[in-house]
C-alpha cells in the first residue's frame, strides 16, 4: 500500500474520484457528438447507442482526469458502469485506467471479483498481467494498481490476488462493511462465538495481509468500509491496525467528512475516501449548464465543476482528518 | 427458470459444460496456429500472447460447443478465464456466449457480480442489455441467459438483477455454499440465533425469488451449492423448495453423481450440475493426443473427448438422479 500512501501524502489529499459514468451523468450533447464517429464501427445498428455512450464515457472520464490529476492521488473506475455497455464499455474501462495511469494516478479498479482458488487465480491477472511464453515481457491489459475483491469464498479465493499483488507491487481491497442499506442483512449477523459477521471478515482481512506489511505499516490487503457506518468504522480502525481502508459512501450516499474521520489513524493516514457522483456529477448542480451549450463547453463545465468539488472534498477531509 | 428446466427435460440431461479455458487446457498447436493471424491486429508486441490465446480460446470453445450442443442443455463460461487475457479475452467471452446461444444452448454466465444497488443495476444490464434512447430496439451485448451473483451486500444488491431477469425472461444464481475448501471460513460460521451463515443466505435467496416462481415451481433466483457438500446440499434442497440449484465441483473438484443426487427433487428436477475441466480437458487424459498432431486434429480430439466425457456425465447423472 506504500505507493498509494505516498501519493496521498504528496497531494495531502486522502480522497479518490470514482469514475462511475452513467447516461444521466454525461451531458447529452457530448453523447450526441459521437453519433457519426460510431456508426461506421459497429456490427449492427442496435449496437450504436452502446458504442456511442462508451466513447462519450471515455471523453467524459478524460476531461475529469485532466481536471483533477494534480490534486487527487487516485481514481476508482467502477467496472459495472462499463460492463453495462458490453464489450464496448469494457474497452473504455481499460482505456480509462490506462489514461489515468499515464497521468500518474493510482488506479483502483472497483471490480469486486471473487471466486474459488483456481478461478481467483485467473482474475488475479487483473494485477499480474499476461506473461509471454518465454516468461519475458508482461502485457498489462487492465492498467489497475489495485482491485476490490469479495470475501464470501474465504482464504483460497483471496490468496491468488495477494500473491499477484506482491509480485506486481500492487494492492487489493476486500469488502468488509459496505455502505448500502441492506449490507446489514448478512454483514451484521451476530455470531454464536461473539461478534458479527463483518468483524469476523475484518479479522480474516487483517490476517490475509500480515505477510505484506509495507514501510508505512499497512499491508497490501485493504478493506472496504462504508462511510455510512462511522461508529463501526472507528472500531474497525482499532481492530485492523495494518489494514488500509477504502471508504465509499461519501457525498451522494450520505457520508460526511466527520463520519469518516474515525477511520483514519492518529497520523491522519490509514484510509482513502471515495466520492463518485458528488464529483463527476457536480456539473448538474452548478446552475451553469444549459442544453444549448456545445459539447466542448459542456465537457469544460464537467471538468471545472469536478475540480471544484474535488478541491472542496479535499479541503473538508483535511480539516476533519489532518488534526 | 422454466427455459432452463425445459431444456434439461428435452435433453434428459441435468448437466452444464463449464467453458473455462486456460492455456494448459488448449492444445499448444492450436494456440500456435493463430500466431500470424493475430500479429497484425494488436497495438503492441506485448499484446500478442494474450490476443493469440484469446482467439485460441474461441476456436476451442466452438469445437466443444459443436460437439456437445445436441446432448447438453447449457454451457457456463467462467468470465475470469477471459478477463485474465484483458479486453481480447472479454471479447471472446461475449463471442462464446453468442455462439452457444445461436446453437440453442442456455448460456449461464459465471460472473459472480455483486455490489450496492445503483452499481448492481449497472451490472444487471448483463441480462437486460442496452435499450436505445427511444426505448425501442434492445442491444444484447453479453448473450447470457443467466448470471451468477454474490450475496454479501444483501437484498439491495440483488433486486436489480431479479428485476432485469423478470423483464428479460432470464435467471440468476446466488452463491450460497461454494465448493472450495475455505468456503467454510465464512459460510459455515454459527449464528447466535441458530443456524449457519450459508443457511441464512439460503433463506434470503429463497425469499428473493418468491415473486418469480415459474410453471415448474422454481423461481428465477437459483442458488450455487457445491457438489463437495452432499449432506448440506440435501438439507438445502428441503430448505429451499422453490430454488433451483447450480452445482459446481463435480469431477475435477471431487464431487460424484452420488454426491449430487440429494440436491435434486423427488421428480429428478431442481438442479443442474457443472463440470468444466472434466469435459473440456478430457483430451489430456485420453492417451490419444500427440504433439505432432495438426491443430485441426488436436481440436477434433478435444471435441471427441469432450463429447464422450459429457455423455459419461449425463449417463452417470441419469442413473443417480432419474430414479
Amino acid at each position: 500500500m506504500d505507493r498509494l500512501i505516498d501519493a496521498i501524502e504528496e497531494k495531502q489529499n486522502p480522497s479518490v474520484v470514482g469514475l462511475d459514468p452513467t447516461e444521466a451523468l454525461v451531458p447529452p450533447q457530448v453523447v450526441a457528438s459521437f453519433a457519426d464517429e460510431v456508426r461506421g464501427e459497429v456490427d449492427s445498428p442496435e449496437e450504436v447507442p452502446a458504442a456511442q455512450l462508451a466513447v462519450a464515457f471515455y471523453e467524459f472520464n478524460r476531461a475529469i482526469i485532466d481536471a483533477v490529476a494534480d490534486i487527487v492521488p487516485a481514481v476508482k473506475p467502477q467496472i459495472a458502469m462499463y460492463e453495462a455497455l458490453g464489450t464496448n464499455g469494457v474497452d473504455v474501462y481499460a482505456m480509462t485506467c490506462e489514461y489515468a495511469a499515464d497521468r500518474g494516478l493510482y488506479v483502483l479498479g472497483d471490480v469486486k471479483r471473487g471466486d474459488i482458488g483456481s478461478t481467483a487465480a485467473a482474475y488475479a491477472h487483473h494485477l499480474s498481467g499476461v506473461r509471454d511464453a518465454d516468461g519475458g515481457a508482461v502485457y498489462d491489459p487492465w492498467h489497475e494498481d489495485a482491485v476490490t475483491v469479495n470475501p464470501y469464498l474465504g482464504t483460497d479465493g483471496i490468496t491468488p490476488f495477494v500473491d499477484a499483488a506482491v509480485d506486481a507491487n500492487k494492492d487489493i481491497f476486500a469488502l468488509v462493511r459496505t455502505s448500502n442499506p441492506s449490507s446489514s442483512e448478512l454483514q451484521e449477523l451476530e455470531l454464536a462465538d461473539g461478534g458479527k459477521v463483518y468483524e469476523h471478515v475484518a479479522d480474516l482481512v487483517e490476517r490475509w495481509g500480515v505477510e505484506t506489511i509495507g514501510d508505512h505499516g499497512y499491508s497490501r490487503v485493504g478493506a472496504v468500509v462504508g462511510a455510512t457506518h462511522p461508529e463501526e468504522g472507528r472500531a474497525l480502525r482499532n481492530r485492523m491496525p495494518h489494514t488500509f481502508f477504502l471508504v465509499p459512501g461519501y457525498g451522494a450516499q450520505g457520508g460526511t467528512a466527520a463520519d469518516v474521520a474515525g477511520m483514519f489513524d492518529a497520523d491522519g493516514s490509514g484510509a482513502i475516501v471515495n466520492s463518485s457522483r458528488g464529483i463527476i456529477g457536480a456539473w448538474r448542480k452548478s446552475g451553469r449548464y444549459s442544453e444549448s451549450m456545445s459539447a466542448d463547453d459542456a465537457l469544460d463545465l464537467v471538468a471545472d465543476c469536478a475540480r471544484e468539488a474535488a478541491i472542496d472534498m479535499r479541503d473538508n477531509l483535511r480539516v476533519a482528518v489532518y488534526r
